[in-house]
């Protein structure tokens, strides 16, 4: 595809732009250390994050109403705190580990690749989180997006259809404007059959040190990176 | 209305934040220099203003489908070129002008206050604009939003109840935590009737020297001030 004509970058968040594992699980592994509680917190981790992938298919299919991740990811925190025979956790403790999500690293090249791209291109995480997850973790991380489009903007979980033809018509109008920026191939296909080009930036170790997939770019591209600096390159920002 | 649980802050654009009159007024006047034409310009500016009122009541009332204020402020324009008699005006200078509205300067209190107000508080427009112009607005004038909230974002106008609801949802939940800040009484009514705390910020010149409107507070607002600095200390931010 003629990528010349592209304007604006939205970028998968957790994974792509944030090290959600490693910071996730060092919370989870502090508050255990606080409170005497032993657990293997990367399985603890990976649970969670796997965890609301069921009821999110159930919203998109509309066998459930909308629900937003943060509340998503609290239930499944529910039941994982049984699951793993967690005692003594109350739900102020919930709460606050909950919110770890919130305050995600960035990967060291992401804010300064981005605060190259952001010179040519408007930029904007385009996620399955919150709105408000997503300002507070570009507080956090100090990302210099534009705006924010989540999940609740239009209550649409990726890889739905409204999600890109959301992005589409807000900084397009032309998908070729557009561009998908993801670690993750199931994410840049939806957008390609929206008509957006795609960026792919390998993230090898997003799920930890035994990662299995996307490790490669599995469909045909139009950048393939492994950092954000190489995307400012490619898209010569 | 006790207001010590605001965490956001959500600001009309158009008149409160940034100066459209003398921005608009300026480029339509290098225009009329460069090819010849004279006009009544602040005549046609406050015309401009007005005229997508009644489009905006059709999309309002489900007599048109969606539409934009970008492109109704084109429709206007065609118009107001015929009206005005200016002649050898072509598609593309019509463009150029209506872009005018994308490169406003904030009144000179506004950055300021915004810088203070971020520290303590989500801050993001509510605008029946689009997310592309407050996005190319914030990056001219400076404007430091946290995110971008706009008619576009989902397809409703001002005062309709789905853009205070809309605010509300993505960044309270409590309506009683997202403080709407207007020059406009019309507006800060509309939010209080959903619950919003609210901030009347006078703007005596916004509509010109012969202002008759909103020179006043004229509901029971939370707070009325004359600037943003001046809103920072009602709100000790």
């Amino acid at each position: 595809m003629d990528i010349s004509g592209v304007r604006a970058l939205l970028f998968d968040t957790y994974g792509t732009v944030v090290d959600y594992r490693s910071g996730v699980i060092a919370a989870c592994t502090a508050f255990g250390a606080e409170r005497g509680l032993s657990a293997d917190w990367p399985a603890f981790v990976d649970a969670w994050r796997a965890g609301p992938r069921a009821a999110m298919d159930a919203v998109r299919a509309g066998d459930r109403p909308w629900t937003d991740l943060e509340t998503l990811r609290r239930e499944v925190l529910d039941r994982l705190v049984a699951d793993f025979g967690l005692t003594g956790v109350t739900e102020e403790d919930k709460d606050r580990l909950n919110a770890a999500w919130d305050r995600l690293d960035p990967w060291p090249d992401a804010v300064p690749g981005l605060m190259r791209l952001k010179r040519k291109f408007l930029i904007a995480p385009l996620s399955n989180g919150t709105t408000r997850g997503m300002v507070a973790i570009a507080r956090h991380a100090g990302l210099p997006w534009d705006l924010i489009l989540a999940s609740d903007t239009r209550h649409c979980y990726k890889p739905d259809a409204g999600t890109y033809r959301m992005a589409i018509e807000l900084l397009g109008p032309a998908p070729e404007q557009v561009m998908m920026v993801a670690a993750h191939n199931y994410d840049l296909k939806a957008a390609q059959g929206h008509g957006m080009p795609t960026a792919f930036v390998v993230r090898p170790t997003e799920h930890g040190p035994a990662q299995t997939r996307d490790l490669t770019p599995e469909g045909d591209w139009d950048v393939s990176v492994d950092s954000f600096p190489a995307l400012a390159d490619a898209l010569r920002a």
